[in-house]
């Protein structure tokens, strides 16, 4: 099911600035057993969002009444919905035209099938070559401007890769290409900083949180490679897989096992989830 | 006139990557007296950017044979012609299909009536505050991940500032919001290095081939804002507007005239766009 403004179309018009700049925002939200997990979190991220890039989104209580309708059509089978919210058609150029109405776009998709074993066993991931772009006034945010994360995952096309870890211009670790990572070192959670690049991911934050509850000892830091190769556990994260341990880091031929922390942090996760 | 993949349409599907990622690139042509300017080198930076986004792009002979549709509808009106190509809808995720066919959206819009004066008195300009993103691999591209551009020229309404200048991470002079930049300091034609970011220019292309051929000094180069502040003249150049001389940059309350190497640029371009 598609909804674009409300109404039930797959289209949207050529003017639009999501198509012409990049300019908006998106939330891949995992629905599962009827519910559509952390919605409330995906929903606040899309309004904060809005806000740094000045986006006029006043159209909260539309977006809530699609999504439930949204909800019913699934009935209990499991999804992906997303939502994309652009700063509409209006304007002259980049200048924008704060009366133009952003546009809605929600879409749902068949929840991935990847391997069991992935969460259970862990994934192998790959160093990508391309580094993310730098900008504070950018970092954090789940905007359409995507063209580092597709050129990295384009890098490689071995499906026995779930994914790719990204670096930053300096080569300090920042995200997987669709996932936010965290490392263990001597028991100490840490994951980087998303201070001038990568994304607030609403798992990334929601792990945090049980980190804090449950008494492990985390924070956010700077993440060298030589730090990644030395790492006892890590893992990568988002809201349609969950936790997937990295199991097998391939270009420094570092295999590593399920951790405790990590088995913790996805034992906590799957109960929130259920 | 609007052809979406030579149909006359005005939408797009919402699963374009194009939407989705930004995962493509544009060209603006300026269409005047009949003829579409430059369009041989348009169109070959669109192709070359294609390479370098591993798009494959191979619907040339269409898009040729959907432009002199484009120009027989236009008659002899000036106009802008808008070409954007995306990877198309196929893939999974940030992973592309390179099987999928691109998308070809080719628009034409009215050409936009700036004062006479801005080519003939000069314009002011302001210092952006927001700073261009860096990435070598993207840098001198015309994708559609403009989300920099939107938010600096959203910084100013005031209809008598025409442009502004945007900076790198490092505040080093890059480029106007929709334009490139130029510097004169003792006779010496300066523009910035397009190398960790900005877009290489069709019209600074043909400036700095002018400029050699008329023995005028040329080199890009790294340009500190003191160094802006100290040129002798400054101006911004793109496909639609030509050269624009800067008259006055805003925040240096730095007033400048007219200079005989922004003039000889202008009257040679000129020349080539008759």
């Amino acid at each position: 099911m598609i909804l674009v403004n409300g109404k039930p179309e797959d289209r949207i018009s050529i003017s639009d600035r999501g198509l012409n700049y990049g300019d908006g925002l998106f939330e891949t939200i995992a629905f599962r057993n009827g519910v559509a997990e952390f919605i409330d979190a995906h929903i606040q991220r899309l309004v904060d969002g809005c806000i740094r890039l000045n986006i006029p989104f006043q159209q909260l209580e539309l977006l809530s009444t699609e999504l439930d309708s949204i909800y019913q059509s699934l009935k209990d089978v499991d999804s992906v919905i997303k939502i994309v919210i652009t700063r509409g058609s209006g304007g002259r150029g980049y200048l924008a035209d704060n009366t133009a109405e952003p546009s809605r776009i929600i879409s749902t998709h068949a929840y991935p099938s990847y391997p069991k074993s992935y969460q259970q066993q862990g994934v192998s991931v790959r160093l990508c070559q391309h580094k993310l772009s730098e900008n504070p006034t950018l970092a954090g945010l789940k905007h359409l401007n995507r063209l580092d994360n597709v050129i990295a995952r384009n890098e490689w096309s071995d499906e026995n890769i779930a994914e790719g870890l990204m670096f930053d211009q300096s080569n300090h670790l920042i995200e997987g290409t669709m996932t936010n990572v965290f490392i263990v070192k001597s028991n100490q959670l840490i994951s980087p900083k998303i201070q001038t690049s990568g994304v607030n991911g609403i798992i990334r934050a929601q792990l945090i949180r049980m980190a804090n509850q449950l008494g492990i000892n985390f924070k956010e830091d700077i993440i060298s490679q030589t730090e990644l190769n030395n790492a006892d556990e890590v893992f990568v994260c988002n809201s349609i897989n969950g936790i997937w341990p990295v199991k097998n880091i391939m270009d420094f031929e570092k295999t590593l096992s399920v951790g405790p922390i990590t088995q913790q942090l996805q034992h906590v996760l799957l109960e929130v989830e259920k």
